[in-house]
């Protein structure tokens, strides 16, 4: 049974959620404190930190406390084999259904 | 609060795990029955089964029962979208690094 890199699972796991993917879109516009994000996305505080330590434990998120503010910024996980992974499946998913037209229309 | 589409929940979930992954990754090579991956994947009918079930809600994979055998085949879900988020994240998390890296150069 072939392994598969456990990297992806954190990743995708973590995109899998709405308020993560949301989280993200806000840290990209700029660094935000746990705070901040219970405020924007309607959320308590002990709802936002769960989903910012599985950001943060999939590389996607980084987060500094300094005193007791808790500041979230995007983390350095640039998602390269997560985009190769779906490319290479859009990729043969294509060749397929382009062999399969092929076959139809020869047949 | 801003509602995310939910396809990407079901879709991101599906490849979170190893297993899915390598059940696609077969199905791009053809068709198989489910007896097949169980046995490509050292599982039993019913974790297999539960892969599968996952891989059909998200329109990975597609099922269809002849007799007593059912057979899986690669699914019309396109991951176009799935694609398009992680490329506009990428781009903008690179852009707010070439800004820093502006910043720190001219500071």
């Amino acid at each position: 049974m072939v392994q598969y890199p456990q990297p992806l699972d954190s990743s995708f796991s973590a995109l899998s959620d709405g308020t993560r993917r949301g989280i993200l879109e806000r840290l990209r516009r700029g660094n935000a404190s746990i705070s901040d994000l219970a405020d924007s996305f309607g959320m308590t505080l002990t709802g936002i930190k769960k989903h910012v330590r599985i950001l943060e434990d999939a590389e996607l998120v980084q987060t500094e406390k300094v005193g007791r503010v808790r500041t979230c910024s995007l983390g350095a996980r640039r998602l390269e084999r997560e985009k190769a992974w779906i490319a290479q499946h859009q990729q043969m998913v294509e060749d397929r259904f382009d062999r399969l037209d092929d076959f139809l229309r020869n047949s």
